[in-house]
């Protein structure tokens, strides 16, 4: 697909500059820790929306960079303390923070994440009421992500949950930031208020569709492509829309455990399957998308929107 | 002490600012866990410390209250991490937030306050250029905080430490959250830069002689006023200024554990005041005020300068 090499051209970007704007120093332990998730992968999916919502209202990509930074490092600060949390020991193919290097250092890796996210976002090159601003969205994301995890960990323990719960939960958990991402990214480029407020809608709903994709990829897909755990959210119990529907349709779905064997975790995704419960699922995330790729709408047509288009179909096909 | 009354009438204001800023709202849970510390108590020195600042230079107390609430919030959630890291179980005379709530409830609850107080003090009343210095100011001081807390670690795990070492810790953990106080509420009182660096510079050493007293207090005072675990350093082996000291006099000083008694504690403490390491160590912590405070030379004479150099010997001289 070809906006797999764009998101890639855009990483790379992000990549140099967040060599430049965390370099590993003193205390060099506490740096290294901070960058070893940063640095073992991930697609960069955030920080090219951020970049391509700047360049589809005529912003200038090298002026965007640190906010593109400073997104992708609340991503990883979250990854890393909901690590901690979830008792997650797989994360991009390598062991998690926590597990790496004990779980003092794993909680002090992501605050300075969270500390330089904030301190690089505001020496971004724009007027000084837009930093504000982005500031201020960028806070607000933080808070709203707290929330979600905590209404995640809440789902867990309770036997019953809504669809509409679940809609909460992760729309905080998941798609306000990459919500986020579009709106500072447009802000940044001179996108107006009006612009800004419709991409932090579309890419919210997408955003979802992209958890759900996700939630979906953690059963089907195999350890290796995944980089984590499979079946996690199955051991820890978690409410996902397919268990939700699972749950409706009668599916037995207590939590397996941490040390559920593969072939438990096969045996229940496949109750999923015979249940219609992936596919329902699926079919929600597709209709989220075309309900959010309809918000973006209120961009000039350009190729830069053909690729965010390309990018939220993406965000629900990919297959890792 | 006359300036205990003014702390404290300075402290209400800052309590009933968060009651507005920071309610408890959805999810609850996530909420009183974010607040249980906040409201246990504590001094409010900080936001004390930059209302004073913002006083000092002609600014309004009203407007700056958000930036009052946002440190302290930044202070609590430091506090809450780090005794995770530091496994502490009583803080202001209650269980702390991870042996009361639980590990991932306590990372969360911390998290939560650190959002909360960058989008508290990005919604502070102030030009745009303002704000985004603030919080510029903001997030490079917990930086800095982190960096402190891990230097405190590893020199935990040193069987030898210089001064030097210690007095950069300090600076980090404990002495730049004061002068970021200082700074940002003399910034939003309409300081010049010259000012608020000053201030900046002079509540940065103050902070590390404030440092130096909890130390101190952290041996010799009683539990009950301490709210603390009594003598919690020496189980865990910190490289405080006075163990520093009393290392360079030979003194054996391993690690006595978590479960250490009461009289071993005492013997110890004993061993520290006769090499006079307590008293070289307070010694230290005057001189620091001294210089500290000569740097507010910089400010008009006025009562709320008094008030200022009042908080810092109260700083160095109380008693718990």
């Amino acid at each position: 697909m070809h906006i797999l090499g764009e998101i890639k051209k855009r990483g790379k970007m992000v990549d140099e500059a967040i060599e430049r704007l965390l370099p590993i120093v003193q205390p060099e332990e506490l740096y290294q820790a901070s960058r070893y998730l940063v640095d073992a992968g991930g697609k960069r999916l955030r920080p090219a929306m951020l970049i391509l919502a700047a360049e589809a209202v005529g912003g200038d990509v090298q002026k965007v960079l640190p906010a593109a930074v400073s997104i992708e490092l609340i991503h990883n600060f979250t990854l890393i303390h909901d690590d901690i949390m979830d008792q997650d020991e797989l994360r991009r193919g390598s062991p998690t923070v926590h597990v790496k290097w004990g779980l003092p250092a794993a909680i002090l890796a992501g605050d300075t994440l969270y500390a330089k996210a904030f301190e690089i976002i505001a020496h971004v090159d724009a007027p000084s009421k837009i930093v504000a601003r982005c500031l201020d969205v960028l806070s607000q994301t933080c808070a709203d992500i707290c929330e979600g995890q905590w209404m995640d960990m809440e789902l867990e323990k309770r036997s019953s949950v809504s669809e509409d719960e679940y809609m909460e939960m992760v729309q905080k958990k998941t798609g306000i930031l990459f919500a986020a991402s579009a709106m500072i990214g447009s802000l940044l480029g001179g996108a107006t208020d009006e612009t800004a407020d419709a991409l932090w809608q579309a890419e919210k709903t997408i955003g979802v569709g992209f958890q759900i994709r996700d939630d979906v990829l953690g059963l089907i897909s195999s350890e290796e492509r995944l980089g984590k755990t499979r079946g996690s959210d199955l051991m820890e119990g978690k409410k996902t829309l397919i268990m939700i529907h699972a749950l409706k349709k009668g599916v037995k779905l207590d939590a397996l455990g941490r040390d559920a064997s593969a072939e438990e975790i096969d045996a229940t995704v496949q109750q999923l399957r015979d249940a219609g419960s992936i596919d329902y699922a699926m079919e929600q995330a597709f209709a989220l998308v075309e309900q959010g790729k309809s918000k973006l709408d209120v961009l000039p047509d350009s190729r830069t929107k053909e690729l965010l288009i390309e990018l939220a179909d993406y965000m629900v096909t990919r297959t890792y």
